[in-house]
């Protein structure tokens, strides 16, 4: 399984999921010949034989992206106080990561299509599509920061930690969600995958949600220690639904829409690949939560306070003596 | 305005919502002389002569809706703790309120149709789209509470207050939203509405998410005592985003699209009429906050604690001498 990490178009994203890479490529900003650097004003069906798709080529859509969300037609009337809030919180959450889910979209569409068969516009609804996929992993973020308690995210303070933030972040996360479904809107509409496009984000939204509950109420309450579901089969459920589906998944399941496949074949295919690739990531993730230097993490772990139902916890449950297992008990915080 | 409510299927609304009421009518179980009382498992196109539609038959549709939910395929391989968490999270959260805005959508698809042709199907359209509107309702009333530190709500304790839930109740919150999601994939997939339905649900949960959005960040910050915010523009706006799109324009949205009507007119004026209803009862909420008997109200209001512009403290405002203003200003909590 690991065999396939690195090459082609998923190895670049479980390389840059799993490394936290993906700034050391060419910086040279896409489309620059062309003269359109956001990709969201050229629509047409030209060649984009001069686009290099980097970080920064992917970073020139998101400026476009907020501010049609922030403008919106269904918030007209809007005092400039909620305008300013409102940009002000999606440039602190959605554009920080490592981007490389969103990313992945075009890489995706451009195995499918060929390189030479890419126009702007598939630039421009690849990028689009990918930008949907990171306001997802913001939306999942600032809400998991809130009920984890956690301290920093992607080197900065988490968003509810701002000064005069707080609990207004939880509303901002579900914000952040609806976001998406105005941009599909907006870009989308009139196209063939368009419903499709709604329904896999649906899906999976679904399942990561789901995955949250599950990683939430296996992690006993502080008052109960009780290691009954700290089993490998319940710690593999947890990481499939709240990882593996949307950070692995959907930005293939979003390339291959796009590119017009719809054959129920192929998304299982891709889903038999990219699940193990998302569980192998978020494993490798629990590691690092506790044992990576937080300066380089980007973030301070916090899965050991929280009692999750993490890969080590099992692991240790496996390997411990009766005598160790209670200890482990005892010692919880 | 306000001569319009108490009158056809709209008056049920703003009656109901208004004054907390909607139980006194006729408790006989819809299709009961059918032999199938949830309705879910009859989709023909028999003539629905016998419907009733009243709180008990509307209710009986839940435990469908509830049991698709919780055995939905995505989440195959779940364990039993999580199904039941899942199952109780619902029960507690979203049959529980007046239903007003659920029963309403039936209303419209009679009215629309005429009652000798309405048929088992749109009975069963028509009720799961108003659950869907409740699920809608619920997501948003436990994310509320938990942001707004409330106490009580629909005469029991908030969810979140519930022991071993806590901050559990955000995420949960947030699976109440996708259920919609699920719910309507799994009964509206093949109809010709489907799309737009999924389109008039993500607007409407932008302008309310917004309306939260205003909401919270127009109340000051307890250290922060200003009241340049509590302008009754500022007031009409939260309200409008707040309260007034999902509470009366939804549920006539959706029975407008089940019944076929698609042009933007009729929503315009479904949007002219309701919104202003929507905002009366808003104001007419704000007073009961305060005032009602929360016994009666079946929560503890918290919009003075809360900082809340709500339409007492921009009514006070407007008549209050700079003394009186320098007075409320000093004494706010």
């Amino acid at each position: 399984m690991l065999g396939i990490l690195g090459r082609g178009p998923l190895g670049r994203i479980s390389a840059g999921l799993l490394s936290g890479a993906g700034a050391g490529r060419a910086a040279v900003l896409a489309m620059a010949s062309g003269g359109t650097a956001t990709g969201g004003s050229r629509s047409d069906d030209a060649p984009a034989a001069d686009y290099v798709h980097d970080r920064q080529a992917f970073l020139a859509h998101y400026d476009g992206l907020r501010d049609s969300v922030v403008k919106d037609e269904v918030y007209a009337g809007t005092p400039s106080f909620a305008t300013e809030w409102l940009s002000k919180m999606l440039d602190y959450n959605v554009p920080g990561g490592k981007l490389n889910r969103g990313m992945a979209v075009f890489d995706v569409v451009k195995s499918i299509k060929g390189k030479e068969a890419i126009t702007w516009s598939d630039v421009n609804k690849a990028n689009t599509l990918g930008w949907c996929i990171e306001w997802l992993q913001a939306f999942f973020l600032v809400a998991d920061d809130i009920m984890d308690n956690s301290i920093t995210r992607r080197g900065q303070p988490c968003w509810y930690r701002q000064p005069n933030v707080g609990l207004v972040a939880f509303n901002d996360s579900i914000i952040l969600d609806v976001c998406i479904y105005r941009i599909l809107h907006k870009t989308f509409a009139s196209e063939p995958c368009y419903l499709r496009v709604l329904e896999v984000f649906h899906e999976v939204t679904a399942q990561t949600a789901h995955g949250q509950m599950l990683d939430m109420i296996t992690a006993s309450p502080p008052g109960e220690r009780n290691f009954d579901r700290y089993t490998m089969d319940n710690y593999m459920n947890i990481i499939t639904f709240k990882t593996a589906y949307y950070s692995f998944y959907l930005p293939v399941a979003c390339g291959l829409l796009m590119s017009g496949v719809e054959k129920p074949e192929a998304f299982e295919l891709a889903r038999n690949i990219l699940i193990p690739m998302g569980q192998y990531f978020q494993i490798q993730d629990d590691v690092l939560d506790c044992f990576a230097d937080p300066a380089v993490l980007g973030k301070i772990g916090t899965d050991v306070q929280d009692n999750k139902c993490s890969w080590l916890i099992c692991q240790a449950l496996q390997r411990a003596s009766p005598e160790q297992k209670q200890h482990l008990l005892v010692s919880r915080v």
